[in-house]
């Protein structure tokens, strides 16, 4: 909450030297959060600091919990919405780095309150780095177990120290990428504060614009900016960090890169060819452009648009609804199933063949030349099985919350697929063109549930549920 | 094929008893089916018939699509349909007890057809029982292998004879049953023609009815006892045995068939109620049996209707989508996931989590109280995984095929599931008040090899094409 409140202070200043005038509900924020921050860093003070496994669940899930609280105050205080749930929506959607927004005419609302709203994008994807890269994989959760069980692993029950430096130099990265962009959006065109409001967003692949149409107003030259910049915030941070370092070979030799390189660029063409087939008044490059930004813009959970892709034609629609629950990299800001487990998958599927025919031969995956251990493709499997059990319930919930619109299934599936794959648009009356503005209050509170579930990679708070979690060790 | 000559001679007579019209379409199949039996048998006679894995998935996946061709015939030699696209549509729906027909008006067809289109239903299921209990899990396949490990499994690679016996005693339930139902159904005031099919479609989970609007223009006795048969038609053959033989307890004791009971009785109350409080018009008891109806024939993925389940509410139209996807029981003639896979993947989501907490423990998954290998849990997970790729894939394909239908998301996606699950009736155009009459060519044999996937349970044909299976040993 420190932090946070540092965070929210520097906002309050930028904005102000941005726009010259004062936000109000974003200096009370800072007051609360700090004060709130100091009270806590006293409560907790003089207790014993060892984390172990049991500890590290609940502190993730209910920090998120705490940290989703005070993100939301700057719009309760800024009377930026007409009731308390549509804030805490926006909070939720920004921290998650899902983007899904139910503000009806954005342009319309105060530039500090805007530039907070990008940085609780920034922050999630901040939060999600260390949750992804370092802290989860210990808790045996999530595909980059695979990766770290080359390093050295943990010996005892404890929390890595190792955390605070492998974190400390992603951040490094993130930022420097951060302000990379912002440089070069501003060079080809953007304003200071569009300019740094689309890059905080696009690192983080969160996709709150500032713009009512996203990104569909800016320049071509701006919207393939956009589209590499995305897609390289949804690679793995450890093999961005090989790429600095010039270790190519090593890059290269990342099956879950080759995977998301190749499958990316294939849905692309996929989608290039359809779009230019389908539609009569559009330009090979127009096609391209289009298909190549809501492509990557979905595959990394970001959820800008510069084009309404449910408008295409309905088999698009349908890849776009699959391409919900693709997600990108393992170790990066994007939510979803991920690349990772999608390859495993698919090798496991054509390995079974070859079990079936020689039932005694014990046959294994291989993922980067490391095999993958049966607990770890167990867990992978379980987590896909599960990815979808929630994506069911959950639509059934949704289809009865949004009975009245105009096509219930497709909309509430998209709406379930999207939250929990914290993506930001679905398809129906929730596509790129429209919001989550219309969705009755009960919806949106089960909607901000999955995108909490989904960000936290599901086990950490079904873990909280679980009997075995309660029972004495 | 000397077999199925005869059942078709069989039907021939029957049809002559019944209707006193002679069908020259069915007995000219007759002599072309016996004479290409009397070919083949004398073409094989001489050679080696020892049967090892290999050969069992060619001859299985073989002879369904030769007894697919020789189904077909009554239909083109009969000019039921205008193109042989729904011949061999109306054919293989029949082998594989999907129950999805492509006939417009099914009173005005001959009635030798009728009873030979309820008869490849029959003769499917008959089939099915055989695949099922005594040849896939000895290839592998399908989560009987759980109960069939309890038994001496077999030692070498060879096919195991015990098969003949346990398909004989199966099959004599099988008969038995059939003939109950039609006494019953004869004397609840069904005429003797209609008794006779509706006893062949139910017991088989089959679904085709004599009648254009289905099951619903029959008494609510009558309704009563189809459902009961069909819920029956749905439990393993092996704990139908051991019920006639009063080892209740026995069939207490088995998961499977608790959590077919269980399940299934929770959703038709769910449903009931959902009805009850919808509708305005409507008593408790048709709310009750048309909800029970329609539940249980989409879990057995029979697809006879007694009303149109797209017409109560959204969420309920969901709700049976989902259905689609459940199945009955392994060891029935019923398609879909099925019970024992649904209960497998349930317990251990849940033990997952126990294994995040602990894992070094090494724990494992009990069905019936015995453990399961993880090399089954594996082939479950990947079973559910890759029906799941086939109904996204296939969902594609029919939302292209069908973009000029109303709503062609669900309506595709209904579809695909429909056919994979082997049930009947989708949803939105396809519902159970529509046919498959309308969807163009290609999407008819798209659907016909979805069928036949998954009536073989995926894996049986889709080993024919993987490269290991091709490779020398």
């Amino acid at each position: 909450m420190l932090v946070l409140s540092g965070v929210m202070l520097a906002t309050t200043l930028a904005a102000y030297f941005i726009t010259e005038h004062f936000d109000l509900a974003l200096f009370s924020s800072v007051l609360i959060t700090a004060a709130s921050g100091v009270l806590f860093w006293r409560l907790g003070k003089d207790k014993d600091r060892t984390i172990r496994k049991r500890e590290a669940f609940v502190i993730v899930s209910l920090s998120w919990f705490a940290l989703w609280f005070f993100c939301t105050l700057p719009y309760l205080f800024g009377n930026v919405f007409t009731n308390v749930t549509d804030a805490f929506f926006e909070g939720i959607s920004g921290l998650t780095t899902t983007g899904a927004s139910v503000m009806n005419d954005i342009e319309a609302v105060d530039s500090g309150i805007l530039l907070w709203r990008s940085i609780t994008q920034w922050l999630g994807g901040m939060g999600i780095i260390v949750l992804t890269v370092a802290l989860l994989p210990l808790l045996g959760i999530g595909g980059v177990e695979l990766f770290v069980a080359e390093a050295p692993g943990p010996t005892t029950d404890k929390i890595h120290p190792r955390i605070k430096e492998t974190a400390k130099r992603i951040w490094l990265i993130y930022l420097g990428l951060t302000a990379l962009l912002m440089v070069i959006l501003r060079l080809e065109g953007m304003t200071l504060f569009d300019a740094i409001n689309h890059a905080f967003t696009t690192m983080a692949t969160g996709g709150f614009s500032t713009k009512n149409d996203s990104v569909a107003g800016f320049s071509p030259l701006i919207q393939y900016t956009i589209t590499f910049f995305m897609f390289l915030a949804g690679v793995n941070y450890t093999i961005i960090y090989f790429g600095l370092n010039r270790k190519f070979k090593k890059v290269w030799k990342s099956d879950e890169f080759r995977a998301y390189l190749f499958f990316t660029i294939g849905v692309i063409l996929f989608v290039t060819v359809t779009i230019f087939l389908v539609k009569d008044d559009i330009t090979l490059e127009k096609s391209f452009r289009d298909a190549a930004f809501q492509v990557v813009s979905v595959i990394t959970t970001t959820g800008f648009a510069s084009s309404d892709f449910t408008l295409w034609s309905p088999m698009l629609t349908c890849v776009f609804f699959m391409l919900l629950l693709s997600g990108a990299s393992a170790g990066s800001t994007s939510g979803g199933i991920k690349m990772i487990r999608h390859l495993v998958l698919l090798k496991n599927i054509r390995l079974e063949l070859k079990r079936l025919l020689h039932p005694k031969a014990i046959i294994r995956i291989k993922i980067d030349g490391n095999i993958v251990l049966p607990r770890v493709l167990t867990h992978i499997m379980v987590f896909f099985i599960l990815y979808l059990l929630i994506f069911g319930i959950g639509t059934l919930v949704m289809v009865q919350v949004l009975q009245d619109f105009s096509s219930p299934l497709s909309t509430a599936a998209s709406a379930v697929a999207t939250a929990i794959g914290n993506v930001g648009p679905g398809v129906g009356e929730l596509g790129p063109s429209n919001n989550f503005a219309a969705i009755p209050p009960f919806g949106k509170w089960f909607l901000m549930i999955l995108m909490v579930i989904g960000r936290l990679e599901i086990f950490t708070i079904l873990m909280l549920f679980s009997p075995f979690y309660w029972r004495n060790n």
